[in-house]
């Protein structure tokens, strides 16, 4: 296991781009396996990558966990949001009693849940709490400052945020997690995620701007203005990613850009969910570009925005089932898929090995 | 349990329509779950649909089966495929030994495995071959004639194969199967898949006609004038699912026919796979509108004509991974997701269970 890196910077030059030497030999089992050539699509790009991400024509995704960030945010004082902020809270509770959706997929597909405080407004102590022990309190803040009149957080706040994500991943990898799914959890949180969108890619509001878990008609257009007056008043840098984090971000999503990080430092698949998950992996790959190489996209979401970060990232969604609740239920979803593309490249039989004549 | 029925016009008239009233039931369920209104998209379309289909508020998907059907296809003659019709012999041996697609994916969501031969050409025994018990034989005949040159099979074959796949999965929810995928085998059946295609959606050749397991530009083009001179000769009358079937058709899509009116008679849902199965979905529909409602069309295939069934059928794809192997390993994937789906409506907490504020 390398070496614990203690500062950003030292992260980024760790983070080597994939050896096509792997991707190619990949290619060549995958080309052995008995059946009409590449017939199984997607599922073949996702063995591969595996094979380039781990070096090894054995991957293995045995052990899965989901880091869930949760985080409140100070912009929820414009009235962008369907929900009131005493859910985030409340949410969190119910994923440590193992009753939300992220819970219910993780169990399908043999999956931890730990869920992390990187800044929500109430005091949660795990050992007074059902099932406290899958809860992390690494709290930044008790919630952002509102995005639309000033900077969400510090920049120190920021750096903190990315790297608290970074060893708590470094921790289940190097407690022999083989892949890590992100999920989120924070009312108000896709408005940060636009303004992260906004800026990253260069799309305009009406593009990237979304109803979140449903807001009204007047939300929609409340939440558009704080959007755009958040990125007029911050003027976030699109080059420097915890800039841009520190002003129109928030703790979790910081939470996550840490976690895409110490995946690709560690050389471990990560996958990312939907629209909060993508606004982290942004700040990580304008933090580090070849992070893109180590990061699955789970799903698309229903957030219409979504398509355009995922662009940017020259990522494809392996699902899309018209999802948005987030808590990383659409990278759990996604493990199943990435599950049978990993079985698919170990065990189907090579025309050699069944016996079947080759293509004439 | 049903009587068994005897006669297609038997089955005909005992399939219904599924009720409104327990997809409004459904409905109101998911609308309790702990999350923002209806945010796991297609998975609630599942669930309600599956409620419906059992008429329960706790639907299961326990026991599952394939039915891998298998047939070989005169039309091979005219040299439409890319590969020799031994194949056809060879991959059913390499179902039983367990080591092809579906195999995998199968055991990976814990279904079982029938594998049907419906009408291959070469004579296996069960007895005399590695995993023999997975192996059905019910063999309509020694491979189709050529469609191209007349019909393939005739009334009295085609309605053998519909009924043959009929009764197998009728044995296979008697004994307590929950789903049922579908599944198929036989080098060349893309091709009567194509003309079924054509027939009952009025697509053109250029539309449905594809390169299967992936013939060359020549191959194309002779199974584009196949197709086409098969509908030119044979005149199959598109309101009439036998007759389409016994003149453009195979014995498993017969079979696979069968297992969808099946499905719909016992009141099991049913997963269709790609392109072959959906031409079996069709023959069914044809036979029966009313089928499509306990239909789930698990993945999207690479085959051009695949969404003009589809559409005809009315349904949405669970999956869209680029895949065009058959065997059934599109819908074992989506059964993977229906799995998702049926946990999400029955484990999710409510608002009411997990003490979360509902929206204000």
């Amino acid at each position: 296991m390398k070496q614990k890196p203690e500062r950003i910077d030292q992260v980024v030059k760790a983070i080597v781009p994939l050896e096509t030497e792997w991707i190619e030999k990949a290619k060549a089992r995958t080309a052995q396996l008995v059946m009409p050539t590449r017939a199984l699509g997607i599922l073949h790009e996702i063995s591969e990558r595996l094979s380039a991400i781990r070096r090894t024509l054995s991957p293995s995704l045995t052990h899965k966990a989901f880091l869930v960030m949760a985080g409140d945010h100070g912009v929820v004082a414009e009235g962008v949001n369907a929900y009131p902020q005493v859910i985030t809270g409340e949410m969190v509770k119910t994923f440590l009693g193992g009753g939300a959706g992220i819970n219910v997929l993780a169990r399908l597909i043999g999956a931890d849940v730990k869920v992390v405080d990187m800044g929500i407004i109430p005091n949660l102590v795990p050992g007074e709490l059902q099932g406290g022990d899958r809860l992390i309190v690494r709290k930044i803040g008790p919630g952002t400052a509102n995005l639309a009149a000033g900077p969400a957080m510090s920049r120190e706040a920021a750096e903190q945020a990315v790297m608290t994500g970074f060893e708590l991943a470094a921790a289940l990898i190097e407690g022999g997690v083989d892949i890590l799914g992100t999920g989120d959890m924070g009312i108000g949180n896709t408005t940060p995620s636009a303004a992260i969108g906004m800026v990253m890619t260069g799309a305009e509001a009406d593009e990237m701007v979304g109803r979140g878990t449903g807001v009204d008609d007047d939300g929609l257009l409340r939440k558009k203005r704080a959007v755009t007056r958040g990125i007029e008043v911050n003027r976030p840098n699109p080059a420097d990613g915890l800039d841009v984090l520190a002003k129109v971000g928030g703790f979790e999503i910081g939470g996550i850009a840490g976690c895409v990080l110490a995946a690709a430092f560690f050389r471990r698949p990560v996958v990312i969910d939907g629209f909060i998950s993508t606004a982290g992996a942004l700040i990580a790959h304008a933090i580090c570009p070849a992070v893109s190489e180590y990061v699955f996209a789970g799903h698309c979401s229903e957030e219409p925005g979504h398509q355009f970060m995922l662009r940017h990232l020259g990522l494809e969604p392996i699902l899309d089932l018209g999802m948005r609740l987030g808590e990383g239920t659409g990278a759990a979803l996604a493990m199943g898929v990435m599950d049978a593309s990993v079985r698919i490249f170990n065990e189907m039989l090579t025309f050699e090995e069944a016996g079947v004549t080759e293509k004439s």
